[in-house]
């Protein structure tokens, strides 16, 4: 199968390469930043999404933010780091992962100020590929403990996009799906088209289709339908912060397939890495959530206007996903059941 | 407030005149339809839609039909006018205020074969009329009960369109509404979008902010969010064809809604006109459910697409709410509430 590079440093390591997913699927356009303000704008517009991607690009970005300085003493070149880690920390709110990110590049440069500036730099590259090779086993270990969940023929229902495109390879939530196909499991993956930007429809399909998985798209409000008919056996979705307590805050509309898949008894399960928990934050409460443009709503990716002019418009890109309504949270270390509190610490205790 | 008449047949009984209500929430366009497949297209195609309002567009169709024909015998009329029943009863499968509608236009033909076939047509013409002035004093009725329900300042969520341009004035869900706001009641609104076609943000919404109603448009996966935060009490949502027992098919996502609702502790509401209740459906397993086109998914309101090329969708028009997740049905004789076939049969019976 095809495999999309989502992000990645350039061979001559002075740019961050990304696949803009705002065109997909109709075009596949490769962008090559090397600005940090065309960085922090690819962040904050969705160029890149999906929090494991979000973090690599962010450590890329800092690395570079690092390589461009002319600082010729530690104290000028930490601060000249610290100012951009600042501003690309600026450029989305929700996931956890760039600021987890950012903060393991920081401490890189940190860890080492006995060493001269050109000799971090080159510590702040290693870092920032280490953390996105590092993705990739993490996508590849949560792929396998979701796989151990499920059975040959099963159907999966999943929300948004956590797949190779948010992430590195195997993505998260479609993780077990991919290492699945390539077993010669036969699964048939829902994917709701996850209103308002749409990244089920054009982004998960997408990738699915291109890995030769069988996919249907519906709407977000079909899922209840499709779990009625008795077409999902298993619900998959990734996160962009995890609190202490297993809340899981996701894209929108991820809490609402949570409660449908308890009433209709089904297992809803949360993929993600270590990386995304966030045991600063208690719980879900305690999460920023993201309030985007109302022009997302109302005017159908930017095209035409769909609502009438002026409406209010309430439009939170994430929601909280409260953890009993969560089965298990699957990380690279394992799959964590309730209580989440004491699991949660384990496994990021595991990674140690 | 500005009344839109949906749905009505011209002063010169010649014509259905319509607003085509594919083209709002950007422009208001009045249609004037005489030719069968016209009307049947209309229908078909959703320029009118909402049960009620199907309904009554029937009813004017088929009198316009028995109104052409050259028939000067009453058998050549009569088959003319079943001919001409079935076609437009082909339209669209789920409402059944469709059915119901042609059923009682055909009657008048049959109960008067001893008039004269001038007469029978004048006849028909009263009947069309009729069914239109009484959905519109089914709709106030439906809208004082509903309102006994409610109180001052209460944040209210609707699905899809049962509205006036569903129905006749008042609609069917938003009866409460506008009744409530005429007599000074502050209600908030908040409005699903209703993918794929979107009648929540163009019809609901643009309805609503035409009578000046406190107005909060969402996408569909929102609704979760927004009961979380405490800022919905009730749920209205229309129907298209309600079950013996009480299922209710409407527009799809609304089983959602109400699985929903009845998580976060929210009654949930059937606003229908007894002709909506079809005892001959013993449960919602019974109500056919149309399937519609993949573009309406895919390119957006037919003008982008936004999912891969032949992606497989599923796109069921409606769903059907199990009687369990229903608080009652509010009709135009009353509120019913569970076990739904004796109190629907009991309210059916009151209307004779």
């Amino acid at each position: 199968m095809p495999y999309i590079d989502t992000v990645a440093l350039d061979e001559q390591n002075s740019a961050l390469v990304i696949i803009d997913q705002t065109q997909l699927p109709n075009e596949e356009i490769k962008l090559t930043l090397t600005e940090q303000n065309d960085i922090w704008k690819a962040i904050q517009t969705l160029q890149v999404r999906g929090a494991p991607a979000i973090g690599i690009a962010a450590s890329i970005g800092l690395y570079l933010a690092a390589k461009e300085t002319n600082a010729e003493n530690y104290s000028t070149f930490i601060d000249e780091v610290k100012a951009a880690k600042e501003y690309l920390a600026s450029s989305r709110p929700t996931a956890v992962n760039l600021f987890w990110a950012l903060d393991r590049m920081e401490k890189v440069a940190l860890n080492h100020r006995d060493k001269s500036v050109t000799e971090i730099k080159d510590l702040m590259r290693d870092e920032a590929v280490k953390i996105k090779n590092e993705d990739e086993l993490v996508c590849r270990s949560i792929g396998e403990h979701g796989l151990s969940l499920i059975k040959d023929g099963w159907g999966i229902l999943t929300h948004c996009n956590a797949g190779r495109l948010a992430a590195s390879k195997y993505g998260t939530a479609l993780a077990p799906v991919y290492i699945g196909h390539e077993r010669g499991y036969k699964l048939k993956v829902f994917v709701d088209e996850t209103r308002p930007l749409l990244q089920g429809a054009r982004l998960t399909a997408y990738e699915l289709m291109s890995a030769g998985i069988d996919t249907t798209l519906i709407c977000d409000n079909m899922a209840s339908q499709v779990m009625k008919n008795g077409w999902v056996q298993v619900v998959f979705t990734g996160a962009d912060r995890v609190a202490a307590n297993g809340d899981a805050c996701n894209k929108i509309g991820t809490s609402g397939v949570a409660v449908l898949a308890k009433h209709y008894g089904i297992p809803f399960y949360i993929c993600a890495p270590t990386s995304t928990v966030d045991m600063r934050s208690a719980t879900g409460a305690d999460i920023p959530i993201e309030e985007r443009d109302a022009a997302e709503v109302t005017e159908m990716w930017y095209k035409e206007r769909m609502a009438p002019e002026g409406v209010k418009v309430y439009n939170p890109a994430f929601d909280c996903t409260g953890n009993e309504l969560i089965t298990a949270i699957i990380t690279e270390h394992g799959i964590v059941k309730p209580p989440f509190n004491e699991g949660l610490l384990k496994m990021i205790d595991n990674g140690r």
